[in-house]
Order: structure tokens, then sequence, then C-alpha cells
């Protein structure tokens, strides 16, 4: 990207070193989940710590903050070199207003946070990891002090991940998301729907190599391009942008219940799209790839769920999962897709189906809301979650790692983290039901394999940009939207409450 | 490491950062080869050139600059810590002096001047790359003018690869193993040796999982901790540093000749191993590692032929061979003895054997000491190399692919390098020598596969020292004496004219 205005080119020469660092720790972490021999971690733990300083340093070097100052002040910029102004200015102030002392406390507390609630979590005991979290959180509350905020304390930390989202925003979502979701739920129970039935799907085992395989041939069908995207094996799947150019997604093989794998997949696969659409003029950029959290979640469970769960897709990778995952051979397409679309309450967050799903996010909602808001201490907490369970899913967890302790954010100090998997899900929709009236054939795609014009219209409506515009501003300008609810929650009864 | 000296300790936490840069140098190097999509060529170019900038500019920085030459007068400094100031002090001379236009252009060169090589090879048309060479040289004597040297303007370029190497060193080097050499060479063949004769197994097409399961056991004999290691696959085999628990060897599957794939595994291992066995309190400081070119090939060298390539180690793993290597069932050890130490006079230095290899680099040698002294022009190359071919070896190369053209060095404007190949080949004879007297088993250790004692003792004799020492001084410390060629060629007279 190069500017008419030569203040702005060097603003881009000057964060060129600032992108590099990232890049470089991006691969290094690409590399400490998937091939980086164990004893590794030592060395990558120093290199990483020391590159994040020096992009720190780098980042509020003197010269570099007052060429962004100047650079807030001029006239006549275009769209793109406004969202270069405002990311970079929105990085510096975030972490010029938190004392040196108070990103190194935070750091020593997310280390030793994470350590216990491994701990913590693997003995089911909360009590253990209550210090460290109470630690956690009166940190946090002093950097939410300091980086300021108009109403609500959590609105500064919520804006870390979202930018621009509040505690409004979010008691909004959750005043009408909760409890339509919540009769949907009861509908789905009492009516005993297919959905909610137990697939014996779910117990079979599968052969890894033979799924490793299926996994790449879903992403050919799906338009991936290898010469600039891979995808490796890790515990836990993600994604991770080296550049316009380098995305790479991994996943995961657990032996059973392939839906999680093929799902994880194409989750991350969404992801990556995201980053590998964007324009590539963006390359080396700060507003190279996407605007926040909560879209980037739009685009991963829009491909998972919208186009992945949907019964188009299940006709068009039928016969792939029959010749790949064994003992399907006599699995219907409606099998499948009720394996796929199995709706349950259940303990845990990450195996939670897209009906309950939000349920959980809205319990951690609440948790953290009043957690820095002042209305619930830190040692309530097991309390609350499990009543509030009980109050959403009609399940108690019986113990702490069913739990509270599920969770490994809150031990990182990743407060206000949660919500945007709850936008990622309304934005998901709000595409889709875009995207319907835009492109009549939209289904018959899907079940043809041809993903060409949802491609292309992901690109138009929202990947081309990458951060340009803040989250919110481009919900707005392209689908003259916000995260309104309305729209999962018509999915996703003509989904399942048909 | 810590010193018991406070200035010492500020040094070493100043180095943090450069290290750190390092480490995502050489990951981003590894998986350059080995695992990056095609397309991400671009980005990583743009990381690589910013990373190798800021490395500069913190290595340059007034006060890290100031700090080093304050630790130079510091008395009564350990090994170790002189070692640290040392490797530092060198590097900042080297940089320092060369001036930035100069840097700027080498690094133009580098890129157009390998570019042309790239092609001009492929059309074996030296004319298209001259200008590119002719350029690279006048960059290069004008490097080696600022950097200075006592005696001749190579000796500039040849310190850079080998600390304190000089044109007296390799001429003494040279003046005794060409000759010696060319007698071994004309013995062998006029004897008709069994060494010279071709072994059918050249020829024999493999099954490439099945050699990479070979490697991988030959590696495992050799006790390889793979926590610490990894074994990948690239074109052109190497050998990567993340850190002293993180050292990774690539090796090539190129389908025939199954001896090309297992010595670059067992030649690379022993570069790793060189890093694997330095004294862990050394990770992060500037001495971390092998402490030159030399040095280090001298330990590929030893585990690739004077392990690797006896007759005990293949007594140890010709079984394996059999068992993984198809139409080898009937060959016996002497057959796979006689395939793995062929003796043929051979265009092509990376193919050629341990008796014919140093020949090939004497011509190098003697075109870059022409060149840098003024007796021969760049044109007149070809002919030279040619001329020199056939009075060493007794073969003309009829294009330039197969002469001049051949290596990548010189595009890259490695002048000085090639020598260090060969001083590697003699250190490892000295090795073996010094060794045998220590441990009079080390024959029958090989065979039984007991590499114990052969890796505590390069450890305790070379490995643990890292860079602590010069070259020089590590070989008249340890061994008493220097690039002594007298070793190597007992060690071929031993093995070839028996």
């Amino acid at each position: 990207m190069r500017s008419e205005n030569p203040l702005m080119n060097q603003v881009l020469d000057a964060y060129k070193p600032l992108w590099s660092l990232k890049h470089a720790i991006s691969l290094m972490s690409w590399d400490f989940e998937t091939y980086m021999p164990r004893q590794g971690t030592e060395d990558r733990g120093v290199a990483d710590s020391q590159l994040q300083m020096l992009h720190k340093d780098l980042l509020l070097d003197k010269d570099f903050v007052s060429l962004v100052e100047s650079a807030k002040n001029l006239e006549n910029l275009g769209d793109t070199e406004k969202g270069v102004v405002r990311v970079l200015d929105r990085e510096i102030v975030r972490q010029i207003k938190i004392p040196k002392e108070l990103t190194e406390a935070e750091s020593l507390a997310r280390i030793r946070g994470n350590m216990a609630w491994r701990e913590a979590r693997s003995k089911s005991d909360f009590k253990m990891f209550e210090p460290y979290l109470e630690n956690m959180v009166e940190i946090k509350k002093q950097i939410a002090a300091k980086k300021g905020y108009e109403k609500h304390p959590y609105d500064a930390l919520l804006d870390v991940f979202e930018e621009q989202l509040t505690v409004a925003d979010m008691d909004r979502v959750f005043g009408t998301l909760t409890p339509r979701i919540q009769q949907i739920l009861k509908k789905l129970r009492d009516s005993n729907s297919p959905f909610c039935q137990e697939s014996n799907l779910t117990t079979i085992k599968y052969d890894i190599e033979k799924v490793d395989k299926l996994n790449q041939d879903i992403l050919k069908l799906l338009q991936y391009d290898m010469k600039r995207f891979r995808l490796d094996i890790s515990t836990h799947p993600f994604t991770e942008t080296m550049g316009l150019n380098d995305v790479r997604i991994t996943t995961r093989y657990e032996g059973s219940d392939f839906k999680r794998s093929i799902f994880s997949t194409i989750h991350e696969g969404g992801h990556a799209l995201y980053n590998l659409q964007c324009d590539q003029s963006l390359s080396h950029t700060p507003i190279e790839g996407g605007t926040s959290l909560g879209l980037h979640e739009s685009q991963s469970r829009f491909w998972e769920n919208i186009v992945g769960r949907s019964i188009q897709f299940v006709h068009l990778i039928a016969p792939l999962i029959r010749d790949y995952v064994d003992h399907t051979k006599q699995a219907t397409d409606e099998d499948l897709f009720f394996y796929f679309n199995n709706v349950k309450a259940d303990y845990i967050r990450v195996d939670a189906d897209e009906v309950t799903y939000n349920l959980h996010i809205a319990i951690r909602y609440e948790i953290e809301k009043k957690i820095f808001g002042n209305e619930l201490r830190v040692r309530e907490i097991p309390d609350y979650w499990n009543d509030r369970m009980e109050d959403l899913l009609g399940i108690r967890p019986t113990t702490d790692s069913q739990g509270v302790l599920q969770d490994t954010h809150w031990s990182s100090g990743l407060f206000g983290y949660f919500p945007t998997y709850t936008l990622g899900n309304l934005v998901s929709a709000i595409i889709a039901s875009k995207m319907h009236k835009d492109l009549s054939e939209y289904e018959q795609d899907i079940q043809k394999g041809n993903f060409d014009p949802i491609r292309n219209w992901l690109r138009l409506n929202i990947h081309q940009y990458g951060s340009t515009y803040a989250p919110k501003d481009l919900l707005a300008k392209n689908f003259g939207e916000c995260y309104n609810p309305d729209y999962f929650i018509t999915y996703i009864e003509n989904k399942y409450c048909v």
C-alpha cells in the first residue's frame, strides 16, 4: 500500500519492522503447537517474550508515536489510510496507558494462573485456583481503570477484543437471545425432536490417516489454494496468519466422533479465508486481515455451521465420508445431518451445538460483568455458575472441572473474550440472510460444490477490507445492522423447529 | 550463564533480544525450506530482511557497543566470559567497518546474482552470469578493503567464515594435500582398486517412506533425542539451530542412490550434535553452538565419513538397509561398503567421494585467491577451472554447468566459504586420530552401536565449549594441532590403499 501523502508512507514504512516481528511471533506460535521438539519450550519462551518487548518498544518509540499523532491530523485521507491510523492509534493508546509494572504483573499472573488452573482443573478443585483468579481480577480491574471507560469498567475489557463493544450492546443481545433460545430448546425437547436424539455415529472409531485425507478433500472442495495455505495437526485447532499469502490452520484427530475433526477443519478454514481474501494491497500494513474477533468468528461459524452443517453440504460430502470413515457405509445423508446437528444440553461449552452454545456464553458474560461491576466476588463464581447452568440449560455441574474450571480464558486474563463467540454466531446469521438475498442459488450452489459465488460475496462484502473499518462500522456500512440477534434466532427456528 | 562481574551480566542481558531475533530468523529459514506454502515467499523475504536490519541496529546500538567496549577492558575474566566478549566484538567490528551503502549493494547483488546464476546454469552459459559475478567481486573487494587485512585481501574474506584463517594457512594445507591426494588417486586407478569399481547399488530405486524410516532408525541408533531434535525433508539438506534444545536437520529423498539420503542424514546429524552437546549454561549467549564453519564441518564429516562410511558402521546398519531398501537383500556388507566408498573423478563437487573431494575445493580456493589478489579476471575463470580440473582430476568439463556454474556460493557472494569444507575434512581426521588414542575400543564400539564413549569424547573435547575458543585456539589447546593435513592423508591411505 502506498499513499499520496508522504507522511502516511513514512508511517507505513516505519510499520514494516513491527509487521515483521508479528510475522515471526506468529510463526513461532504455529511451530510451538505443531512441530517444535518438546524441550524447545524454554528457548521459545525466551524468544517470544523478547520479541514481544521489542514490538512494544518499536510501537511506543517516540518518533513512531509522533508520526502516528501527525497522521491523525491529516485531512483528506482515504478509508484505508484512516483505517491504518485508527488501528495504530488504538494499539498505541492501549499500551501507553498501562504502566509497565501492571503489564509485567499481568504477564506473571498469566503464567502462574495458567499453571494453577491446569492443576486445579485436573483435581477439579476451584479453591486451588481461587487466589490466582482473585489476583488476576484485581490486576484486570486496575488495567480497566487505567484504560478508562465511559459507563462500565467491563467496557474497557470488552473493547480490547471487539472494538467499541460495550455492556449496553451485550445486555441488548442477551436480553433478546437468552429467553428466545430457552424457548426453542424447550420446544425441541418437548416435541422429542429428531435433533435431540443421540446418533450412533458419535462413538464409532476412525482411522486418523483416512480422516486426514477426508479433511484435505473437503478443503479442496472448498477451493483452498494450497500454495497459500496449509493444514496441520494440533491438540487445540487454531488459525495462524504469517501474511496474506501464508495462512495456516490445524485440526485435531481424537480417533472417534469424526464430526469434531471435520468441523474444526471447516471452522478454522473460515478464519483463514477472511485473511486469504483480504485485498493484497493491504499486505504488511496494520490493517492486513480481519477487523475483530467477533467478525473473525462470524466467518468461521458461517462456514462451520451455516454452510458445513446444512443438509446441502451433507449431500455434497456424504460420499467422501462413506469412503473415508469406516462403518459409515450404511449411513444415509439424513443420519449424517442429524449426527452433525444433534442438540443437547451439555456441561462443556466447546462441545455445545449451535442451539445451546450461546447460553454457555451468556453465563460467562454475566459473571464477567458482575465481577468487574463489583456485584460478584471471585469465591462466589462456582455457585453462580452452577445456578445459572440449571436456570438456562436445566443441568447442574457436579464438579468444578465440569463447570467453572472448564475454560482456560480466565486463567490467562482473557476477560471480555467470551462475548465475541456469540457475536460471531449472530453476525454469521446476518451474513447468511444478506447473502441469501444477493445469491438466489446459494443453497443449490453449496450442494453442487460451487463455492465461487459465496467466496466472492464474502470477499466483496467483508474480506477485502481487512481491518479498514471497525467492526460496527463495517456492519453498519455494508449490512445496515449491528449485532442484531434476530437473524440468528430466525435461522435457528427455521433450521430446527420446522 | 551468569557472571560474577555485573558489567558482563549487563552484556548478557542486552544480548537476549539479539539472540531472540536470531532464533526467529533461524526458524523462518527452517520453515522456508520445509513447510512454508510456496506463495509465502514474498512475505518471508520482507520479514527476514526487516529482522536482519533490526538485529544489526541492536548490535550497533551505541549503548550496546560501549558496553562491549567496556567489557573488553575487564580483567580477570574467565574463558567463557572472554569468549562472549571476543565473539561480540568480532561481530560488531565486522559490521561497523562496512558502510551501509556497501551492505545494501551486496544485498542487492546477492539477490540479482543468484537469479542470474540460476538462469545461466539452466542454460549452461557463463557469459550470462559474468557481469553479475564481476559486480559481486568488485563489491567484495571493497568490503575486504574496508574490513582490512595484514597480508592478502582474501584473508579478510576467509576470516568471515573461519576466524583467523589466512591465505598462508590454506597455501600450507593445499601445498601438502593436493599432490599427496593426486598420488593416492593415481595409485588407486593404476591398481584397479575395488574402490574404483562402480556399484550396481547406485541405480536401484527406493521407496521414500521406507528410507525415511531407515533414516529415523539410524538416528535412533546414533542416540539422537527426539525431544530436542527433528528430521524433516528439503531439497538441499541443512541443519538449523533454534537453541541448544531445539536443533533440526533435513535430508533429501531422490528415489534412487539411497546412500545420498542416509549420508546426508548422518552428516547433518553431526552438525546438530555439536550444538546439542554444547554446555547448557551457554544457552542464549553469543557463544552458544559451534565455533566456526570449519569446526562444524569437522563434526558432520566425522560422523558421515569416518564413522558412517567405516566397515564397522556398515556391519551395524546393513541389516536395517536390507529391511528397508528394496533389492538389497542379496547385498553383502562388503558390497555396501564399496558402494558407500566408491572413488571416482567426477565433475560435481557435491557428488565427490572423500578422496577426490578436496581437489574440488583446491580449485575453488586457487580461483578465489587469484581473483582477490588481482591475478585472475572474472572472465578467465571458466578456462582456469577447466584446466585445473584436467590437471588435478584428469577430466575436463565440457559445459559451464558441469564446471564453473555448478555451485551457488559465488552468486551469493560467499567467497572464502569453500576452504572451510576442506578444513572440516582435515580436522575430522585429527579428531579421529586423537579419539583413537583415548578410546581403544572405538571401532568395536561403532560396530556394537555403542556410541556413548564417542559422543562423550566429542562433548568433552569440542562440543561443550560452544564458541568459547576461536577454532585455532581450540585445536591448539585440546589437540596441540592446527589445520594439519597429515592426519587426513594418513587416514585416506590407511582406508583406501591397503
